[in-house]
């Protein structure tokens, strides 16, 4: 069975782009499955773009063929590549730190570069286009190699791993019984607040389930958030409107209010500049 | 063939959820068909998650597996559960409110509450996951059940019908001449709002398309309109920007204005408090 | 291999509605594949849906079966028809302007009115409903086409081509020395502006890449915009934030800011009275 390819952009659906890319890709095989990821990735935001691969293409079968099209660069010299990760994925995307948290966190095996020569689109007047490579390019490529029309080492030359455009990963510090953490990224939806802490380094530092600890949260290092929160593992634990420390699908801590946003009941982000300190809270 | 998967739940496509989910209904069995029913159902509405279902379900071919993952309890003591409906449709869903009309209006043959032991994503390092069963607990066991690898009956325990949490449902009623219903639910789209009167019970009541009929809408006893409004089946008969009464699309009777949001127009609302009073209007 | 069906609406997933829709499209035939276009297009829009199904079409294979439910009209006597284009494809669509493009730029080789007699949804209490065509009708009738069970004759009678509703489509001029021409339509998600003018016209007319170009906008005579811009081939040749035209993904000259929304930046907008004039710059 021929792998499936799932989508992640920052296109929306608002208009005909997606249609026209996965017209591409059906026209290449009419039998390749198409899976929307998400189409709603923060515009240009590479990072999101690296973190959502890392999210969800483990649950995935074998082989399946990530297609991430977050490309502020269009029509500059970034590299269009295809990644093979450690664990037999491949990730069709533009070269500019879309492949981050995959490559410090699972493992990347193999990158190539997609020769234009052969694996773009040619006809149906797109001869002289420069700026749709969803379409043009990574889609049509995608679908090739889904399809087994190209093997891998035909997407086009390979280069060294460690040349893949990185954005920077921090990692937790505990220091004086002060957990130093970063916000990684939010959940646009229901406003919970991820945070780049594994359970099992919290649950070693000494926090534990049941737990009462106490949360500062720092923007450019001034002070914006500072409560006791409850630690355990699932929302219901705090009351309705409640904020609460907790387990995250991915197994790392993060921030919720039980049936509300954290992020906009307290005016926060996450990103360059959001920094956290947990302490163990001490009763007077 | 293995019956369609179809999903609805309040997460959006915002982030990676979605696709995490996916991806392990795809690795349970490739072949089997994942269709997005909506992932917009307002936030923790389990009443919305439940009108959705009545109102898309029949159009499906029978045995069609819905997966509906409006989930305000998650963690919490609240049952999982696959539903099988009396006209042979199975919902998998917490046990929330989310069957209130199916269960009235349809009927629900039998009701099962997922055996965690065996109907649970193992592995994958979602070991100490509580919090997001859709994918951990929803999405699996629906793969599992809809590729056959187990019956209904291995679902897990069945439970009493009578014991399935419902939402109150409220019934038109016609005295001294008005109809007195509520307005049950909105199209968060156009902004048409749909009362729980059928066009039966409305027609049977006097009421018939072409005449006028004074509509007076109350929140919590306070009028908030009150306007005499055409009835016909359909937006084309009032002009463009009028306000009207109308069919909708599961037979009951509607408001709407012609290519414009009776919602906000008039800066209404529906659920617990809104309440309609229907008249015949008779000219002076 | 049955044709795909592609369908595009201006429904949004925030309701049930493409729900039921396409399960009576999977009622009428398992094997059919449905794929979603968009279901953004704005309320009422049948310019845009024109547009966008031009965009799109001539990507997908041959004898694909696009169904464009965008309605204002739903209820009136416009009529509900298909139409196959010069190229081969079938456009399933209420006829009220969302063929114009089609129409004018590829060329449509019959149309037909579906006989609701035959091609329209019976059962599952259905009957009574004269506003959901999507549901009812066009997703019917298209199912039943792509699956076989009609062919295009069965859809219904036949009726003169050159009665299809259709919007007014202006053609740039070059007139001593200036081009003038129109904003056609807009990229909602990225904020570029389209215009009327094919990179041909307008590189014929002297403009080239590298150039710098002077554009001025106006609404209704009134100027709103009036700049110096660079012309090249993508936006990484602008500078991060600054304005730029540039050849787009249909090869027709469109407006950009570079990672920024030119539409929000200069508050402009796209269709009726938006009128454009391109000038050499000439430096003093």
């Amino acid at each position: 069975m021929k792998p499936i390819l799932v989508f992640q952009t920052d296109f929306t659906y608002k208009e005909g782009a997606i249609c026209a890319m996965y017209g591409v890709v059906k026209s290449v095989d009419r039998e390749l499955e198409i899976i929307d990821g998400t189409h709603e990735i923060p515009q240009y935001d590479t990072w999101s773009a690296s973190y959502r691969l890392f999210q969800s293409m483990k649950f995935w079968p074998d082989g399946t063929v990530f297609v991430s099209v977050v490309d502020p660069g269009v029509g500059t010299p970034r590299k269009a590549s295809v990644a093979k990760t450690s664990d037999g994925y491949y990730v069709v995307t533009p070269d500019n730190g879309s492949l981050t948290h995959l490559k410090r966190w699972v493992g990347i095996e193999e990158i190539r570069e997609i020769d234009e020569s052969v694996n773009r689109l040619r006809g149906k007047d797109t001869e002289g286009v420069a700026i749709f490579h969803g379409r043009d390019l990574f889609g049509y490529c995608a679908a090739r190699l889904a399809s087994g029309i190209i093997s891998f080492g035909e997407v086009g030359p390979s280069y060294p791993v460690d040349e893949i455009v990185e954005h920077e990963l921090r990692e937790p510090e505990m220091k004086d019984g002060v957990m130093h953490a970063h916000i990684e990224i939010g959940d646009p939806n229901f406003g919970n607040l991820w945070t780049n802490v594994p359970l099992n380094t919290f649950t070693s530092a000494g926090f534990a389930y049941g737990e009462h600890i106490q949360l500062v949260i720092r923007y450019q290092g001034e002070e914006r958030f500072n409560k006791v929160l409850l630690f355990e593992k699932s929302f219901g634990y705090a009351d309705k409107g409640q904020p609460m420390i907790y387990n995250n699908e991915l197994m790392r801590i993060a921030l919720a209010v039980n049936q509300g946003s954290f992020e906009k009941t307290y005016d926060l982000g996450y990103g360059e500049g959001w920094t956290l300190e947990f302490r163990k809270f001490v009763h007077d």
